[in-house]
């Protein structure tokens, strides 16, 4: 194997694959990138074999030479010091030469790099997902349905399958579910996918699908979504991303969100979200992070917080619509504020079914979305 | 105590000051913020014992009125919770009224916060320093002496002397040297003061000189430097900043910076320092950080380090400069780039006295600074 490549192209693709690579690879080759050099371009690989990320750099691309390859072959090189290296390279190329027993020459400008490679052979095999239907989503749409769902997802290995989102799709109806016992986001989209393409309790990772979320570039990439047996692949320009399913039956949540309410507020979302911070800040010094609010007889609310130590925050806001009951009702400032940062509508709708009963939040804006989070039954 | 002031200028004071409060207060008094009100104006004051500062908003400053005060008054608000909340309160102005038993109400916009005060006669005093010799300095100056000299102190608490930088004033030539035993950073400057002002054996700790660099604005603010028994205070602008000095006697370091060598170099700063973090890559693999120089016949250089599971680097150097014997030579990486990260000119001299002698290091562009770093003895 031998070649020439520009600096940066390889570097991006290195950057993105690298994600794969876990810091203490429980084999030495799954420390490592997998390099496969043919007079096409080149495909970096790396694996955790829970997640896979692979990166296709074309020899040329629009007339313009990335890879010139004197030589096609593969070799597996350690990750964490290549790609440290690589982005510290004082030439815009780089030389890649494999000779026998892997051991591989790097060149640019006045550095001589000599690397002790590994195997290819010994690299995982990627799992083959026949190309079969193909739910295409915007890339920034799958950002937002990732990046409002996956906050509320376990992070307690005690249940793995809440460490997950569970993912649906049916009738052109894509759902994300993900929850903790404690609080639940709920966001769907319409998406445009053939009638009869159905996915059915697919769960991802919550971690799996934040490295996902930061392989799609910002602008409106599209991005590819097969599911096969047990793996989800996700393919994003060039770029191709495997991730196993969690194994397991995700919990019924469809009773969890109540379909009537006894009070109801609108209020404006920065102004809440901003008066909740300064409880939180408060409630946080008592390590219960417990924040009150109180609906008010001149039709706004109140939120406070208390420190026996530090003091008191009372914070007062109009509401744009308040109905129903008068309510008092504690929760969890930090659940309450996760939710408040992930929605993207000026004014959000609250509704209560007394201080005992779950808090259901949406956006006023848009249907698309629903967030429950449990009260805490505090006495006074 | 009562008074309104403007949310900014609180803020701002309160950020310079916060940093003397410690987490972790021996004494509840400690973790607070002492604040002194006059119709002059506002005096903020916090202190670890160690280091303690004092910032001071006057009530009027060009025509702007910054604080109406209505009753003055102290009071000690706790700092942790306080430092956060002000930033985000609601409005520009901020109400702050004590009453009985240190009881503090603060009010902006919606917001009310009930504080639990403490008593501002239980802080402590700060040190009465009479203002006599003053070395008046450019705040940048100060900024670049201490960036360029504190990284080479010790930060192992079992020589408490060596955590901090020696000062020394004579002659108008003010002198820091911060040595570990393994590295010396040396550095002068010519400075305005009274001929017979003198400064000697004051030591001040790395980490107090680190706060207070950053209490310089980057503007060419001035700073004034006043010793006096075991403290000094420098005073930038509306800020204090006093420090405890470090007991004890700094060893004697004039002799550790040899007078000759039997080998010199002159090479390009960012090319040396490019090619030594490259090879610090690789050497920090086999966590010894050792690199190699070793000069070439051709008047260059080769830089180099190896790692038993990953390889090689190697790198070769044109030398503006070789004169004198050969040399084969192997030193810390990162005691090397530390020194190199600081060096404001774009040569530097390196000069050598064998594999087994200080290696000495200084800018080509000026005269001012001298770094000192041991070898590594090492076989072969």
């Amino acid at each position: 194997m031998k070649l020439t490549i520009s600096k940066n192209e390889l570097n991006d693709a290195i950057q993105q694959v690298a994600k794969a690579t876990s810091s203490r690879p429980a084999i030495p080759i799954l420390g490592g990138i997998k390099f496969e050099v043919t007079h096409q371009g080149v495909t970096l690989t790396a694996s955790d074999t829970d997640i896979s990320i692979q990166s296709f750099i074309p020899a040329e691309s629009s007339d313009t030479v990335i890879a010139r390859v004197e030589k096609p072959g593969s070799v597996v090189l350690p990750a964490k010091f290549f790609v440290e290296i690589v982005k510290k390279l004082p030439s815009d190329n780089v030389e890649i030469e494999v000779s026998d027993h892997f051991i591989t020459m790097i060149r640019s400008g006045s550095t001589d790099i000599q690397m002790v490679g590994l195997d290819p052979e010994e690299f995982p095999v990627l799992p083959s997902i026949e190309q079969g239907d193909v739910l295409q989503i915007q890339g920034d749409l799958l950002k937002s349905i990732i990046r409002q769902t996956i906050f509320a997802a376990s992070t307690s290995e005690q249940t793995p399958i809440l460490t997950g989102a569970l993912v649906n799709l049916q009738d052109q109806q894509l759902r994300f579910v993900a929850t903790d016992r404690h609080r639940l986001a709920y966001r769907t989209a319409k998406v445009d996918s053939s009638d009869d393409l159905r996915f059915s309790n697919i769960v991802l990772s919550a971690k799996t699908l934040n490295e996902l979320s930061r392989l799609i570039p910002d602008a409106s990439a599209l991005v590819d979504m097969v599911v096969a047996d047990n793996q989800a692949l996700f393919k994003i320009g060039n770029v191709l991303f495997y991730s196993r399913l969690l194994d397991g039956i995700y919990p019924d949540t469809s009773k969890i969100i109540p379909q009537s309410f006894k009070t109801e507020l609108i209020v404006d979302t920065k102004k809440v979200t901003d008066a909740v911070d300064r409880a939180y800040l408060m409630s946080r010094e008592e390590k219960t992070n417990i924040v009150r609010l109180v609906t008010l007889d001149n039709g706004g609310i109140e939120v406070s917080s208390s420190s026996s130590e530090l003091g008191r925050v009372t914070e007062q806001l109009e509401a744009f619509k308040m109905e129903g009951d008068p309510l008092r009702i504690a929760f969890n400032s930090k659940y309450m504020l996760d939710v408040l940062k992930v929605i993207d509508s000026e004014q959000l709708n609250i509704q209560f079914n007394g201080a005992m009963s779950p808090i259901i939040i949406r956006p006023v804006d848009h249907p698309h979305s629903t967030y429950v989070i449990l009260p805490y039954r505090t006495t006074g």
